[in-house]
C-alpha cells in the first residue's frame, strides 16, 4: 500500500503541512519507514466496554440505526452479531474487512471505533426481556419517524471521514441480510488537531458544549456511565438549531439563555469554563444572576452519579432556496440508566429552558449498549447465546 | 476566545492524542501562548491569482452556487462582490465576518480558502461578453437540474468542517439579498495529517486519484492553469459512483478498466505509481496490456500545456433502505481554457472509457474564476467596474 510512502509530487509539491504527518511526527522520520504511520493512530477493540464511549470523541461520526427483517430471531441475530464484530474488530484496527471490496480503504484506521446498540425491538424480535424501554413523550419533541427509533444501532467514529464512510459501507453490507437501514445521521467536530485533545469545543450554535462532562478516567465517569458489568445505554436525539432566531438574538440575550458567556465558556457568575456557577448569586435587580430558566441551571446535576456523557456530534446538511441552514446537534448521551439519569434532565429542560426556543428535537431513539469482548467473543454474546 | 488555552479537562483527558496541536506543535509549546495558534495555518487572501486552486487541497469542501436574483444587474454584482469579498478576506485570515452572529467559530481558519466563480448567467444578467461557455452534451450525461448551472459559484475550503460550516453561513448570507441558492455539494478528503500533504489520495471508489496532476510551483502547473492575467476556469461535475456494481467487479476487472493496479496505483505497464504509463506495450495475447478503452489511457494528456488540474473531493451522504450508498465524486477541475482541455479530454472519456459503466455524471456546471485581489480590491472587479 501507498500510504505513507513519500512520493516524488510529495516531495515536489510542499504545502504548508509537509513538514509534519499526523501525531506531529518530523516528515524525516515519516519518510524513513512510515509505511502505515500517516494517520496511524488505533483504538483497542477488545476490552470488558465498547470503545466508542469513553474515547475521545474523534472528529467524525455516522450513525446507522437498522430494522431487522421480520425473519431474524436469535439465531440470526446471533449470526449477525459474530459477522459485525468481526468486521469491526478487523476494521477498526486497520486491517480490510473480511469481505472488503475496497481493501486500500481500510487503512488508516484513524482512531476508528464501531460502538454496538441494541434497541426495544431488537429484544422483542429475540424474544427476550428489553433492558430499555422508549423515552417518554416530551412536551418539546416534534420527532419524526425518519430520524427516530431502530432495532440495532452501529455509531462509528473516526478522525477521518473517508475511514468513516467506507466502514459504513462495510457494515451495512454485514448487516442488510438480516436488516434494512432505518436512518443514518452524520455528524461532524472540530478536525483532529484542530484544538487540544479534551478541550471543549464549540458546537454549530457557537456555544462551547459538553463543560460539564464526567472527565474519562476519574471514578465520576465510571460510575455515570457504566454499569458493573461494563455495558451501558445510548440516547440519541436530532435536534434542529433554529440558526436564523438564533442568529437574530443578540449576545445579552443568547449568554441570558444558555447561562454563560459565549466568548469563554464562563458561567455568568464566573471567569472561566470551569469554574462552578453559582445558582443563588443576585444580580443587581434581584433575581438570581441566573436565571431560573438558563440552559445551565435546567441541565445542571449536582450528584456525579446523576450525570450523563454527552458525546455530541453537529450535522449541516441542506440548504433552503433562501438560504436557511439545516444545522443541528447529533446529540448521543451515554449514561448508566436512561430513566433515572436522562429522564429527569430532559424532563427539566423540556419543562422551561430558554434554550427550546431556538432548539426543536426531531428525532428520538434509545439504545442499550451491551459490553465489550475479547479476540475469542463478539458483541452481544451474552445476550443473544 | 478558549481556543488553544488548555483547560484543567483537557490536561486531565489526555488520550492519544493530547501531546501534540495542529501542525505537530508540542502540546507543551501550545499550552504556552497558544491562543490562536491551534489549527492556525492561514492561507493568504491577497494575490494576483485566488486561492484555493495551486493550494493543497483541504480536507473539507462546499460548492455553492447561486441564481442571481432578476433585478441584480452589474451595479448590484458589484456590490454583492465587495460585501463577499471583505468577509472571505477576514475569514480566511482568521477573523469574524463583518456581522458575524458566530464570531467565536471564526477561528481557528484551519487553512479556509474561499473562492469565487462567475457562470455563464452572470455576465448575461451584468450584460458582459461571457468568457465561457456552457460545456457541450455528453452521451454518458444524465443531468439534474439540481446539481447544474449557477450564476455565482462559491468554493469554500478548510481542514475544519465546522470552518467550512460557519464560513457557508456567512457566505450565504451575504448573498441572499442578490441571489437565492441553486445548489451545495459538500465534499471530503482525507482529514489533515492522515497522510503526507502531495500525496495522492484515494477516492471512495479506492482508487489513487489524481495521479497525473501537474504539480504546483512548477512552469506546467502555471502553464494548465493559470491565464496570464491570473484568471482560470472551473468545471463542477457531480460523477455518481455505481458503488453496488463496482463492488461486484473483482480487482482483475478493475484494474483493466482503470490501467493501474489498485493497490499501488502503477500503471499496469510499470512498478510505481508514477511510472509513465507505456501504451504500446503489448500484452500475450498481443493486445496493448493497458487497454484501447482504459481509463488513464482515454484521460491521458501528453501535451502538458492541455493538462487539467483535478481538484477532486468525495461525497457519501444517503443510504438506501436496502443499504445501497448514494457516493461518488464533486468532480472539479481548474484549467485555463475549457474548450481548449477539458472539452476534448472529456469527449474522449464519453466516447469509450471503461469506467463509464460505474460512474455516472448527474450534474455539470461551469464557471470563470477571476483573478485574485490586492488589500483594497475586490474580487472581480476588473469584470464589474
Amino acid at each position: 500500500m501507498a500510504e505513507g510512502r513519500l512520493t516524488r509530487r510529495g516531495l515536489l509539491a510542499g504545502g504548508v503541512a509537509a513538514g509534519v504527518t499526523a501525531l506531529g511526527r518530523p516528515a524525516s522520520a515519516a519518510a524513513g519507514d512510515a509505511t502505515g504511520e500517516a494517520g496511524e493512530p488505533v483504538v483497542p477493540f477488545h476490552g470488558p466496554r465498547q470503545a466508542g464511549i469513553a474515547t475521545e470523541p474523534q472528529a467524525h461520526a455516522v450513525f446507522v440505526a437498522f430494522d431487522l427483517r421480520e425473519d431474524t430471531g436469535r439465531e440470526g441475530l446471533g449470526r449477525m452479531m459474530r459477522v459485525l464484530t468481526d468486521d469491526a474488530r478487523r476494521l477498526t484496527q486497520g486491517r480490510p474487512a473480511l469481505a472488503d471490496t475496497e481493501p486500500e480503504l481500510a487503512s488508516p484506521p484513524a482512531r476508528l471505533t464501531v460502538t454496538f446498540g441494541f434497541g426495544p425491538g431488537l429484544y422483542a424480535k429475540a424474544k427476550i426481556r428489553s433492558p430499555i424501554k422508549p423515552l417518554p413523550a416530551f412536551t418539546i419533541d416534534k420527532l419524526e419517524k425518519r430520524w427516530s427509533g431502530g432495532d440495532l444501532l452501529v455509531q462509528i467514529c473516526a478522525d477521518d471521514p473517508l475511514t468513516v464512510a467506507h466502514t459504513l459501507r462495510m457494515i451495512v453490507k454485514d448487516a442488510r441480510s438480516f436488516a434494512t437501514v432505518r436512518w443514518t445521521q452524520r455528524g461532524f467536530r472540530r478536525a483532529a488537531g484542530t484544538q487540544p485533545a479534551g478541550q471543549t469545543q464549540r458546537n454549530v450554535m457557537g456555544q462551547l458544549d459538553g463543560t460539564a462532562n464526567p472527565v474519562p478516567g476519574t471514578p465520576a465517569f465510571d460510575l455515570a456511565v457504566w454499569r458493573p458489568d461494563g455495558a451501558t445505554t445510548l440516547v440519541v436525539r436530532r435536534i434542529k438549531a433554529e440558526m436564523e432566531t438564533w442568529d437574530a438574538a443578540d449576545v445579552v440575550a443568547k449568554e441570558f439563555t444558555i447561562g454563560r458567556r459565549l466568548s469563554t465558556g464562563a458561567p455568568l457568575t464566573g471567569a472561566r469554563e470551569q469554574d462552578p456557577p453559582d445558582f443563588d448569586a443576585p444580580g443587581p435587580n434581584g433575581f438570581p444572576i441566573i436565571s431560573e430558566y438558563a440552559h445551565i441551571r435546567r441541565a445542571h446535576v449536582g450528584d456525579p452519579s446523576l450525570r450523563i456523557l454527552r458525546r455530541v456530534y453537529n450535522y449541516d446538511e441542506g440548504i433552503t432556496r433562501q438560504g436557511h441552514a439545516d444545522s443541528g446537534l447529533v446529540f448521543a448521551s451515554y449514561q448508566a440508566d436512561i430513566q433515572r439519569q436522562f429522564v429527569p434532565i430532559q424532563r427539566q429542560l423540556a419543562e422551561a429552558d430558554l434554550l427550546n426556543e431556538w432548539t426543536t428535537p426531531i428525532g428520538s431513539a434509545v439504545f442499550a449498549i451491551p459490553k465489550g469482548c475479547g479476540p475469542e467473543g463478539w458483541i452481544g454474546q451474552e445476550v443473544l447465546s
